[in-house]
């Protein structure tokens, strides 16, 4: 299998760049990382508006170019169909699709109030209302996907898309104090002691660039 | 093949039950529709809002529910190989998922400041530098898709995902009097004359249920 590689840009800031990052390292397609630094142009704007973008993450194989995270997640699945990236049954995979989607396009007043910053913590921060229905919604797809398939990851065994894609709201729901208990809290931790989590946060932990103003769409 | 239903809400206003239903008409599978009422809970706000949600589209198949475009979008693609959803080659589909991926979660501007509205013209309207911006994006992806795949549709010689994607914002442009010319007026005309376009649009005119405040994204 040929080299990949993989651009992303603020370990600690990117979300978008953490999932495709997961999700290549899931896939098992070995790659290189081209890192973006912060105050290149567009990135810093691209943080700043928490949304996806055509710079990052962007996957590079084989002389075709991925650059949407959802797109890398089909791709990756593709090539490395072994890797169990998307769940096997028909049913499991369209909901894993349908979770995915729902991460991708929607949450906005999560992404908002609760940008990701994996070096910060907000002991008691205020979550306002439209954010904290966000929240609720997450959880419920959460508490729905780990009745429905056993846990302990979303689709069952082993960590798949669905659980690289709502990985940085682990981080944030850590990073902003939201309460969490029970098979929530569980996942969680799951989530973050997963070791490509692990790595990605101390590698975010020792970064030196910062942003000063990630309230900018509060 | 069993029939499916799929819940769409207002043909005038709400560009993503367009998307569903082009991409389940495109498939060949047969189904019913469910119109969800502008007023209904939910709804109004989801269309407000100006982003997919869980209500609409969303295609229920042999039991599987599935409420996300692009898992729409994927479904149908799995359980209709044959209607070509997806292009067959793995770059072109893989370029395919990475613009529709950006139209499900970017263009933000655009949206908020264009919304879909078939019944309505506004000639001569402004459109603030922002949204220019997006117009300009996907100006350059059609630009590029007709280029590399010799047209008349964006890969190639029938409508795809991309072209269901990408249809309500042909139908933006018209309505927002935005200048097109070149293969780029060809294409956008291409879209509206597909049958497909045609019935929704003529159903889209007859419908009664209006919304006052669309600009309250600007």
């Amino acid at each position: 299998m040929s080299k990949a590689t993989l651009t992303i840009s603020s370990r600690n800031y990117s979300s978008w760049s953490l999932r495709g990052w997961l999700l290549t390292k899931f896939s098992g397609l070995p790659f290189d990382e081209i890192v973006i630094p912060i105050d290149a142009p567009g990135v810093r704007a691209e943080i700043l508006l928490l949304s996806p973008s055509i710079l990052v993450p962007c996957l590079q194989h084989d002389g075709i170019k991925v650059w949407d995270t959802l797109a890398i997640a089909e791709y990756l699945n593709e090539v490395c169909p072994q890797a169990g990236l998307l769940p096997e049954d028909r049913a499991a995979r369209a909901h894993c699709r349908a979770i995915c989607g729902e991460m991708h396009s929607g949450f906005s007043a999560l992404r908002g109030a609760l940008p990701m910053n994996l070096k910060a913590h907000f002991p008691g921060f205020k979550v306002w209302s439209r954010a904290q229905g966000d929240i609720e919604r997450v959880m419920e797809i959460w508490r729905d996907c780990l009745a429905r398939y056993g846990g302990p990851f979303l689709f069952g065994e082993h960590a798949c898309e669905a659980d690289a894609m709502y990985a940085p709201v682990v981080t944030r729901f850590i990073t902003y104090d939201v309460p969490l208990s029970g098979e929530i809290a569980q996942f969680c931790a799951r989530i973050v002691e997963l070791p490509e989590m692990k790595a990605w946060i101390e590698a975010a932990q020792a970064e030196t660039e910062e942003i000063d103003e990630l309230d900018v769409e509060f």
